[in-house]
């Protein structure tokens, strides 16, 4: 296994539902997350924005738990199949991150959403 | 819709299998490759390597059909369902680009290669 960071260190990670296949988020992992990720079979990752190394599911409880991890052919992008714990992997409160569709066929149509929230973020990350 | 594009112009692209579900590939699109993704139904992406735009499928004939698109909580990324033409997506011959098994619990595992070549990548790209 060598995988190739960007310029930022960082690979990119896609998280599905190992039952319902759904993408669930795309996120990244710089190295000690991938091997944090490895060694203990649940999802960390890095985040961008706080420049931190952030296990998933920390504040929320919304753990992740890895059933399975694949690497692709360049081997800058991994795909983990996980057991979400906990209501949803989004902060917004719905399951997946990917709760809005984009219309295909027409320029500039409207985003619908696609997926109800299933949980309260206020009352899950303001504690 | 309001992408959120990174400073090189491009959000991360996960496409997956309408049927099984399995993600084939992660790639990149910039604001005409989504545009003409929205506009046609077919996957377009951008080459960072090659620095171009790329239909997906115009030399091997793989064309990717978008049966879905959703667009992420922030927007830097989308997730497209599709029918994959011809045998599968990868350059390296494989149905899906993520064709090894990263081993969980030990540093250091050799991957596992857990899907076979299904077409011939020289047949198709050296014509």
């Amino acid at each position: 296994m060598a995988p190739k960071f960007d310029a930022d260190g960082l690979v990119t990670c896609v998280a599905t539902d190992a039952r319902s296949g759904d993408v669930l988020m795309v996120a990244h992992m710089n190295a000690q997350a991938l091997q944090r990720t490895i060694a203990t079979g649940e999802a960390w990752y890095f985040s961008r924005s706080r420049r931190a190394l952030w296990r998933k599911g920390e504040t929320s409880g919304h753990l992740q738990r890895v059933v399975e991890m694949r690497i692709d052919c360049d081997q800058d992008a991994v795909w983990i199949k996980v057991e979400q714990e906990g209501a949803g992997a989004c902060h917004t409160g719905r399951r997946s991150c990917f709760y809005r569709a984009v219309p295909l066929g027409k320029a500039g149509a409207k985003l619908q959403f696609v997926e109800d929230k299933v949980f309260d973020p206020k009352a899950v990350y303001d504690k």
